[in-house]
């Protein structure tokens, strides 16, 4: 059996209307497996590491390299390394154009716990910010992203995205992509110019780590997320001195990283 | 203004405890921009047809391929076409190998209609299927799925994906990535040779056009979703041959296509 593990426990601060105390909770882990297709590097996924063989299968056969199983020669994953290599019958070479390339991104940490994305190790630096904010401001703030995208509120099916000062909503963002919502904040940002190290981003999404680095390379100190975070990008908000939020709903949140920032009432 | 529609209103049939009826309901729109820069081919984003620039300034800056606005020459949308066109000052060659890529497909479509993904189009097939589920069966299928699963029970940071009879989980499978547990199914189905036509695909994540395709290819004639589908999903369904049910929730859930499926009790 495989020892990679899928959650790893953490101390987290939950805040609730009556009280607040730091608990230990369950995290998701994030792992990247480099598929190798007949000696050629063909992507990488970033998922849960449980059942890669299955997902290597599939992955394959989703982007057209494959039709069945029996056209694969060899499987083999290495754990530690996080590398698949899988080696066809057919040796032709693969037509890469004809694929649509999930290539997440590559790796290039030697532990989990250094694990960085290549491009973003040169472009996202630790966050600088004086930014403070109540517990019930961050509740607010999710309350008003999720009242006032009209898309959201009609359909059900965007995620949006905003960038707020601790009482108001400056950008929002609706989009079916959670990526293309945070990039559309983040271009405004770039366009007009505009401050960010004094925002917070408020986000209807889960908190991955390419989620996380959005975050840093905004240059947003605060990110609140109504959803979940995952360990990677935990340890990055912790490197990156980004204070991460997640689980606002129902009147509670869970502060995981930099709680200094959060005012308990 | 833009005249490109971010939601359409299409026929649902709303299915509850003690009523079905059909209603007009409001659905998002999927559309692809596919971004030049420097009069290559970079990337194509499959979105939400607003706020195209300051996604496209946004993704690029994601990306690394620029720090600053300033680094642009000139940025013209042709919205009609799903076009971007950058043009940098500088002119050097884009290592591309340094960026990671988010090229999520090509699209050949010529009308938002016939839009079909090139790489799918070549394998993905109307589903030949004479399985039928009762309504109960499906709000019961859904509740397995949340509940099945430890690692969405510990962390809430998973979607869940399994491939089922109408009363009984068949494969289950959770990732942090919602195409990670469908490629773990379509994985399995093709190592093992299993039967998928007279399956159902239970899904916690929203049905996209990618996820459609994917349930075509793992040759399920039935998805069913707890969240909201897009409107490209809901065409591609309707040529697959595929029954898609959304918002299964509560007690409640809507029928998009193939209805003949779902026996009403």
């Amino acid at each position: 059996m495989s020892d990679l593990t899928k959650t790893i426990r953490r101390p987290v601060l939950k805040i609730s209307a009556n009280r607040h105390a730091w608990e230990e909770d369950e995290i998701v882990t994030e792992y990247p497996l480099t598929i190798f297709l007949n000696d050629e590097e063909f992507a990488t996924i970033v998922c849960t590491p449980a059942n890669l063989e299955e997902m290597t299968i599939g992955f394959l056969a989703a982007e057209g390299a494959i039709k069945s199983c029996a056209e694969i020669k060899q499987l083999s994953i290495d754990e530690a390394q996080g590398l698949a290599y899988v080696d066809l019958h057919r040796k032709t070479m693969i037509q890469q154009s004809f694929y649509s390339k999930r290539r997440i991104t590559s790796c290039c940490g030697k532990s989990r716990q250094s694990f960085y994305f290549f491009s973003d190790a040169r472009t996202a630096k630790p966050v600088q910010t004086t930014i403070t904010v109540t517990a019930e401001q961050c509740m607010r703030l999710m309350e008003k992203l999720q009242s006032s995208s009209e898309i959201h509120r009609l359909t059900g099916g965007v995620h949006n995205a905003a960038l707020c000062t601790p009482d108001e909503i400056v950008l929002l963002y609706s989009d079916i992509g959670r990526h293309n919502a945070l990039d559309k904040i983040y271009g405004e940002c770039l366009r007009k110019n505009l401050a960010t190290s004094d925002k917070i981003l408020v986000f209807s999404g889960r908190i991955s780590s390419e989620v996380l680095l959005k975050a840093a390379k905004i240059g947003a100190g605060i990110i609140l997320s109504k959803s979940a975070p995952t360990e990677l990008a935990l340890n990055l908000a912790e490197e990156l001195n980004i204070t991460a939020v997640g689980f606002i709903r129902g009147g509670k949140m869970n502060v995981y990283t930099h709680p200094e920032r959060i005012q308990l009432d």
